[in-house]
């Protein structure tokens, strides 16, 4: 174990010193996610992907659920565009926030069944905000409509999907 | 920038005096992403995603593409299982690469219009690994499925997507 | 063909005899459905599953369409509820017909490449009320979402569908 | 009531005078549906749609169900091919049929809860054959794929659904 330490430390030297700006960046978001980890505060169980895509969250005034991304480096796919993986990760996010921001208080909580994207424009601009509302909350099942908006509040996917109730044990 | 770099050396250093072993194995994952980037062999344009999930890719015999991959702490959810949105992903990407394989020669190339993934199993194991295979190519939309397997082969996900063709320029 | 008719005729007279008040109302939706094809006052090109849902068409004022079906012994399933055929037929429609309300002034037209039906509720009452309103129009694929509304005003289906557009000859 | 069929009759009658080729097809389909539907010998609660679409039903080796219709001007839409809602009820039928056949002699039963379909090819031919297969039985929720052919065997339609599993009472 200290050993790695030591490897490690050597490799991220070695990084630092032929790190282009592309990778600097990568690096400090990299480290950041290591750190909100760390955080004596946070009472969220660790999730490496929130960590790294750094959510910010918000309850609407509607009871709709918000969440926002930087477009950054780890959101980029070969294209320069988001990554349409990470356009599902926050749809599908967001999605199962709005729900459990309504069932967690209840002791339950919510897995995804299904999600359907529609994918409508490249997903650019500085940061990507996802908004997604309680269309059906049914006994067992529950439906939810999301929508990704770019930084010109422009639509660029849109999402449904299906969630199972589970009661926490 | 040369401060920057110091910046983050600090914060390296920093992080691995107080790092769990779960950070090491992030810190692991993190500095490899970094490292394959810099390959100078890699023909690829840089995709943090696809480095940070470490795809290992195959073109199978009968026309499929398979991608597989770690179950790391980068795919995990706060359940412990993989998170939906890195299933996503690897759905979207190898249904996506099965039609590049046979589109990028004639310099064509593909976005996802649109993807429905199901979900039937928490992700665990070792590693999964996702087999997409073309259903339809037609002039300009192409119809994808996707499959994804646990270290068991048990199915844990299926998707369907269309993909639109472009020509690169 | 003359021998024909008087089977036909003959068929019909005997079903007459038997028929339960089941019968006669699927008796009377039939007819209906080959008098209004048989209209010489419509512009339209018959489609029989128009003329047995007895669609009710209207442009609304916000650019979205609505089409109103009766709840009748054609639409129902084996449980007495209208079938998912039915309920994911009239959102199909509605969605195109909103596109097409835009596109056939311009020489235009669409077909449905993709959809998906979440069903909330069983179809009940005593007619369904389906709104479909665009959601992105690009050069060649649109995508629209529907929802569909029993007599009570709630929500028992919800769709979004691809449509791609293609110029008339 | 003695009026009432009265009054279909003669409306029968007009309609037989006026009819074209197209209208004597139809009307040999509506009065077939109404003709299976009374057939004592039937032990299927009444669905004006199965009869209007003629299903012919059959369990293949592989545990596969498969269902195949007549294309017929009952299934047509505006530019003489098969209607997308009838493929989807197809479709949803089929899939919903492969569960039944294995969950029904357990006293349970299965409702959609979402289907998404494909359409890779305009529907024509003599018939289409559907075909749908368990991907997943869960404890509650079921996932099947159904693919549609036509009658060169050509795949014109694709689609995943999921359904939930009640008890009959």
């Amino acid at each position: 174990m200290k050993l790695e330490r030591n490897t490690l430390k050597q490799r991220m030297e070695q990084l630092l010193q032929e790190a282009d700006e592309h990778d600097i960046e990568l690096l400090d978001i990299f480290l950041g996610a290591l750190e909100r980890k760390r955080q004596p505060a946070s009472h969220l169980p660790p999730s490496c992907l929130r960590d790294l895509l750094q959510y910010e969250e918000k309850l609407l005034d509607d009871g709709a659920y918000q969440i926002t991304i930087p477009v950054t480096s780890v959101t980029q796919n070969i294209f320069g565009a988001v990554h349409g993986g990470i356009i599902a990760t926050i749809l599908d996010t967001t999605m199962g926030y709005v729900l459990n921001h309504e069932l967690v208080p209840k002791g339950q909580g919510v897995v995804t069944t299904e999600m359907k994207v529609n994918y409508l424009l490249p997903g650019d601009g500085k940061h990507l905000r996802c908004v997604a509302q309680t269309v059906h909350r049914g006994r067992k099942l529950c439906v939810v409509e999301g929508k990704l908006y770019n930084d010109r509040d422009e639509l660029i996917a849109i999402a449904t999907g299906s969630f199972y109730i589970f009661t926490k044990r």
